[in-house]
């Protein structure tokens, strides 16, 4: 979601991004700067959004540490404490250290006065399908939206046409570009509005039609 | 939900408003202003909320297209490209189409600018019971709010006191200016804040007493 | 929520508070001033969130009427007509009266221009456990967040250490200060972020693992 919103935000904006299931741990809390943008969030691999999914599949293609390339992401730890609540809790950064510290950015503050500088943040592994042989491509869904369509991690450059999916032992064929064109309650395939490969179901929900969660794989392959 | 909205607008508000099941076919995206408010969506029958229930009963009893009454609704389509984002995709006009125009016009554009003048919009059915014989009224449950209670299309004007209501095989007689004047757990009907008759269960969800979902047919019949 | 929100408000915070099962019967609307700040709502308990937590069980300790502690928490019924929509429905007092006072107030009207003082608001018993002998404490669950984590009523500073926690059956003895601590789908307790005792499973929901709802009795017990 933070890589889709990317293109759409403000060029002085300032986000705070929170999914911290290690909230509390000995994981850091970072800023992130690109490009004038200020990022502020755990260092868990979230931020990584930050960094071009082809650069990440270049210097971190399994996920983990990520040297940053140098001048165009820059990261500060932190770690002072006048921007931060005085007690902080330890279930609760994104009140107590995060919000704090983008309320400080958008008064104004430079984001290198929040500590210390990094050279590496954790890093998710690219979203992208893999290479599955045959020119298969296998991904999985990666998020569920309101609707229950189904969005994988394949992007539509790297499919061949035509071809068909195979998800939770259902082959979807009928491949569309936008809901309407395909028949009330029928599965299809489409590119969805950020260029991923996603999977719904015509005034119903891909969801509860093909009892799909989030993380199911995924197989493309060429007709 | 926007035809309840309409009385506690401000008197120039700029209202974006999208259920687009249709979204990237050929129904258009229009804007209608009335009274010095704006109104943008898709032109499937949205914003003939914004056409009086009495008006649309004489102009579009069975819905579908309504030329707008002169002087009181006016309608543009929303064609120049200038006001939206420079790649529509398929499936995403809401982030495309409508939120751009109506930045634009929330920071000042006329909304003349947006298109050519239309003369018709599609228009849903009227919100109100429909004549059943022998004074009864049939509707339909047509919202579902957060705590379960039931919203119908019948209006408070057309019910003769007293009556009863039948939904799915169960009949509502008590009748209640407020929750709380039912015992808990009780079915009742009330008439509510936006005039619709409506069915609920004090401190619980009449959704699931009663086991309703939206689209329910009602019937309102005379003691 | 509103008890754990005050020390995050801003010192002129006007703050709306609405759960009104009365909504349309006898209990009166009211405003109640602290420390410079303005809280509207409903007279059934839920403003006695502004009296501390000790003062509420000194003053009324199974709840009901409190009289307002002189000089610290100041009252007034709203009653002033001109503060609320013109027409005032018997279900929606949110948009109607409680909504147009504090709109009135943030643009600076003075609270006591909103109706008579009143010296006794209705309280709601304090939050805190309640002795159960042998240092044992009863209490209950009375918030169940988004992750599923249960907040009991409680509080940190009320525990024995060690001891362990009884609820639906089930025994909690593991004692984490934060999720990851535990192992994912192990049910534990925490002390939360507003201090109140809490059972959580990390990476999972501690609603669905121990089938617990809001109001599920807790009993703490020292080990």
């Amino acid at each position: 979601m933070l890589e889709c919103a990317l293109p759409f935000l403000p060029d002085d904006a300032v986000v705070m991004a929170v999914v911290d299931p290690g909230v509390g741990t000995t994981r850091r809390p970072i800023a992130v700067a690109r490009e004038g943008r200020v990022f502020v969030g755990p260092d868990n691999g979230l931020l990584s959004a930050l960094v071009s999914d082809d650069l990440r599949g270049a210097l971190a293609p399994q996920g983990g540490a990520l040297l940053l390339p140098r001048g165009e992401v820059e990261a500060r730890e932190i770690a002072a404490h006048e921007f931060r609540l005085p007690d902080v809790s330890h279930t609760f950064h994104g009140r107590d250290i995060f919000a704090p510290a983008v309320a400080h950015l958008a008064a104004g503050l430079d984001y290198r006065e929040l500590g210390p500088p990094i050279t590496r943040i954790q890093a998710l592994p690219p979203f992208r399908g893999a290479n599955a042989g045959n020119e298969c491509l296998d991904g999985r869904v990666i998020h569920v939206d309101h609707f229950g369509n189904l969005i994988t991690t394949i992007r539509e450059g790297q499919i061949v046409e035509p071809s068909e999916v195979e998800v939770a032992g259902h082959i979807v064929s009928t491949r569309v570009q936008t809901f309407a064109e395909a028949p009330p309650g029928t599965p299809c395939c489409y590119v969805d509005s950020s260029g991923f490969l996603a999977i719904a179901v015509n005034q119903g929900s891909a969801e509860r039609v093909l009892g799909v969660e989030r993380g199911e794989p995924v197989r493309v392959r060429p007709l």
